[in-house]
């Protein structure tokens, strides 16, 4: 069987692990960035610019690093919107978000470990005090919507070709930007694994629906827009067929 | 006739819902980013840097995204701009201009829905309290002149293939640039759809004419700059004829 | 005569047209940004990060515009630095440097019209209240080395194939970079024109020298060092000759 | 002998100057954009966004000019894990290391002279007080991996041809994004030599071993994972081998 295949196969595995790692890069730079500096008050929103920058840069350097080994997706939701794509299987994309998921707890638990009790508390995306969830789970949506957009479009085979390479700065500037629109709402997270893991270890589970609903349904949505109407290939008859 | 052809043809359709919802992302970033974090005073003008970064770096996005489809213009002041240079036909700008609308005022619609009523408010671009008209006229003027000569000079064939791709960088720095210049004066907006659309859900009209005026003849002198003086292209001749 | 048939040249004033508008949009974006938002207690440095950032995109911006028309320099110190390498004959540099000051004073002239007179002092480049003369002329020495030999090195006509037109974004990052390390020292102008402009209009002819100085020894340092050190067509030999 | 020749090679000495000027420009500007604007209270741990940006943008620069020559290093644990991968010779490691080392003490010598003595403590990268050496190590081991990671995918010479250039680009944005998420814990040196500068002109040498073993571990780490992880020539074969 083809499963079998995979699972004995070096590749499988290799790309398995780039997506655990991957993603506890990522979640930890993202953390590490929104460690609040200087003796700040708790309870208030932190300031989205440095994790959104942080975020942002490392996306375009990991996509260098790994994105011929995995896709360097290191996001359940952008792996969710892939299967639903038919760009990925069943198997990897169960594995990658498995992978996912661990490589969040990880960084979160050194942060957890390193942190005192009230500061790791802001590490935990949360729906900010002037807003309720269902604001906090439309900006999260809307956020990832751009971001899958971007990253479905220039992960298209026809078109990257043409550009060059300069779909990697696409995809991290994505980040940045998507983070700097919802911080206020919602924490900026779009990615439901960033979210997992603080909750998993500080166990502060509230609204975290939201944090996987929101990123999740946008990135479908986003995925099948470039599939179905805009990318080169699409065309009326692939949208009626 | 042609027109008919257009209106019955797939790609102009595609083209036109592109501008709607790449105005939709571009108005909703900036607006989102524009959002006061932290229960920040009314009626101060808030700090340009985060909306700044936000719109520049989506540009970026957008362009790898939709450029194919119809070159993410996602500005009003761009399409006339194209207009008059004739590299754009009037049934074309005038759907990209009505999508463009239609996208910045549902971008603005969730906002007006999402935020309480102080806060909207400050979405809105208007002249500030230290500046007068005229200022903001100028600055916006200026910014968006700098901002149109970026898009005409990568947009333009024959440059194009020499700086592989890079275009839709110096696109996106160029906003980022041009809202800070401007932030202090005018909100830095160099877009008429990012302005309309606060404006129809608050019904805050103030000085609303600068925000069409100001970057459409800037985006239009611009234009005319790259065709007539500074592309490859151009001559003497071309300027004398 | 060549100088006559310069002239005469359409190419020539085509170029000298550039650099005086190239100089007016660095110098306004600058200024621009550098405008304090919030009314900020006047006497404060203001905080380098966002003219930083404006100067070092729109460098981006312009090199892509301008760059096949002059080079897009905008730096007197700079234009200096390619006449003592060899790289400009003496009639163009002289016409540069004239128009990018008539660029730089048109912009400050702007700024001086839309700004209180307290706000437009804080335009001025000026020692800071901590330094002396002599850190800012160090700074500044230092500041423009780091930039000028990014140019040199990426404009090198045997490096620039390799690079595939990164050079532009290579130069707005060392313009972002330069500022942000001087800035607290002197206000990061690392170009002479820069200075000027606001110096003409305000009459603050303060410490006016250190910003043509620093820049243009360290303007010159670098680009002898790229030419006889560190280009690759640069050897033990050309160093002795 | 290979040695004797290297040590009368003028590609040597070429490379070993580089390395020395390099780390001079990379510390001086990370150095310059840490001094704290406006009358800051010393104690504070100074905010990491304004060196972060010009530590990473400087490097982008950098290895646009000395790429060729030397590789750009300008980091002692990058160096030794060059070594250690078996990508440079002993006497070139060592050498660049006493280069990076001298030009690191260069660059904070002169703001030794340039700044009073309590804004010049402020350069040291320390632990800060709410973290303690193992929080500060781990931070240093993780920034550094990620960075180190990023400079040896994009080195290796297989993918370099396909990237095309955009290396330099993730090298510098991984300094940045590793600076901002290790700077409230340690400052986010990941490179001895910035940490070793400030060390000798101040004399200040609390927890110094944090900012040689930290980086060097997640240096080394980092590049053999690319060796025999995940670099396309990298199989299972030649890690059991």
């Amino acid at each position: 069987m083809v499963i079998w295949e995979d699972l004995r196969s070096w590749q499988f595995w290799k790309a398995v692990l780039a997506e655990g790692l991957g993603t506890l890069i990522f979640v930890g730079v993202v953390l590490g960035a929104s460690c609040p500096s200087r003796g700040s008050v708790p309870g208030i929103t932190p300031d989205p610019l440095q994790p959104a920058l942080a975020g942002g840069l490392v996306v375009v350097a990991l996509v260098q690093v790994l994105g011929e080994v995995s896709g360097a997706q290191t996001n359940p939701a952008l792996t969710l919107a892939l299967l639903c794509a038919g760009r990925l299987d069943l198997l990897r994309g169960a594995a990658f978000i498995l992978a996912q998921s661990t490589g969040a707890i990880l960084a979160s638990s050194i942060f957890y470990l390193a942190l005192p009790q009230t500061a790791v508390v802001q590490l935990v995306t949360r729906v900010s005090s002037g807003s309720h969830a269902g604001q906090a789970l439309g900006m999260e949506f809307f956020s990832t919507f751009q971001l899958i957009l971007t990253v479905f479009a220039v992960t298209n085979q026809q078109q990257q070709r043409d550009t060059g390479g300069l779909g990697s700065l696409a995809m991290g500037f994505s980040v940045t930007a998507g983070t700097l629109a919802a911080g206020t709402f919602s924490g900026g997270s779009m990615n439901p694994a960033r979210s997992l893991g603080p909750a998993v270890v500080t166990g502060i589970w509230d609204h975290h629906w939201v944090y996987w609903m929101g990123p999740t349904l946008g990135a479908i949505l986003a995925g099948l827009s470039i599939e179905f109407l805009f990318s080169s290939g699409a065309s009326q008859k692939k949208l009626v067929v």
